[in-house]
């Protein structure tokens, strides 16, 4: 199998740095291959602009949608971009590491989402959610939190992580095709000791190895829905 | 009234631009003043890194919230964070305006908030939800959409967006201490004739002419949750 591993951290000692040579370390002795983007250390450019064209359809107008529709036709994109998505285009799973900030990914891997899954290649011209351009791969979300795991229940002062992680998990991952298993969640690691921290990373290794079988994330399929968009009568939200 | 426009689109000619227009036409007709924070035309920084600390308390190991904790108290933040926090403390209702990429704001406007809402400054030491640092101000998105409202509904292909914008509205603007108004949407702009986007803009300036009346989206406040951090059993999640 190959895995790509997204990650966004910018220090080498962190908890998150270690999820990420816990996964590296798990992969490659399972004989599994990783290619890792390490946003920080690539420094990678985080804000979609008008430089992602090589050329511009309309110079005097930036519509986003239509230049990367165009670009990705012409492989007039970002070389940055092209390589990102040549890594996804020949992984199997997908992993995003980072911490969460702000009930949200940091603003680098939001970077990487809103420059590199361009109209054309990740959706479009009715390819989106269960028939998404990225359909047949896995993906899964490795994070920390600051918060304890009793503030993310579903009576939880900051709404269930369920809730939290739906923008990403349904709305980008699940909107690209990819399958979505269940996230791995490292509760405020900064409060624990040594010990309990090292039982996270190994738990973390032990849902690696056993990533086959790893639950999906239910969302429903776009045949589930009418033409008006809508869930039909015979599904639950 | 003192109003903050953080807003976020390249493009002069677009339909965020002319809301961002007709916020600032509405808000001086009426007599308030408007400061923008226009972040394309700032080339603000997005990525949040060690670099947003003028010293550092810990040179070997980068703990963000720690330096945080101490460049706020200190007064090392880095300039630009420095200023738009001036400007926070400034205002009296603060307006996002962005269009909604990928079921959130656009990297540049999340690297705002990463960088911006310092520990310290808009949270920590028990300042967080109603008690957050920014209480008693007023704060309301102002999105733009790709699809249709329909896509949108409670059944909708793409979830509420109630529920799209729960990690925004709630996580970051109600954790600052904010009261969330309800987010003005305009519904796939791309999509419509000049005639029904001149009727949005106009719908939007009678929102922010009676803004003073605007309705909040309901949140609990800290009282309603138990020392466990718990929505206490009599309340409704």
């Amino acid at each position: 199998m190959k895995v790509l591993l997204v990650y966004a951290h910018e220090e080498p000692h962190s908890f998150n740095a270690a999820m990420k040579n816990t996964a590296i370390k798990t992969f490659e002795a399972a004989g599994h291959s990783v290619v890792v983007s390490d946003l920080y250390r690539m420094t990678f450019k985080a804000v979609a602009d008008g430089d992602d064209f090589l050329e511009r359809r309309d110079r005097h107008y930036l519509k986003r949608q239509f230049e990367e529709q165009a670009a990705s036709t012409l492989g007039t994109l970002a070389h940055d971009i092209l390589d990102e998505q040549e890594k996804l285009k020949d992984c199997d799973l997908l992993i995003l590491q980072f911490p969460l900030w702000w009930f949200s990914m940091p603003a680098i891997m939001k970077g990487w989402v809103d420059r590199v899954m361009t109209m054309g290649f990740a959706y479009g011209g009715g390819k989106w959610y269960d028939e998404g351009g990225l359909k047949g791969k896995r993906a899964m979300l490795a994070v920390t939190t600051g918060g304890p795991e009793a503030s993310y229940l579903e009576r939880g002062i900051n709404g269930s992580m369920e809730k939290v992680l739906f923008p990403i998990q349904h709305g980008i991952l699940f909107f690209c095709g990819f399958d979505v298993l269940d996230p791995f969640v490292a509760w405020g690691p900064a409060h624990q000791d040594q010990d309990s921290r090292t039982k996270v990373l190994n738990r973390y290794a032990e849902v690696l190895s056993g990533i086959e079988t790893r639950e999906r994330v239910p969302f429903h399929p776009l045949a589930h829905y009418d033409k008006g968009l809508q869930l039909k009568a015979e599904f639950e939200p």
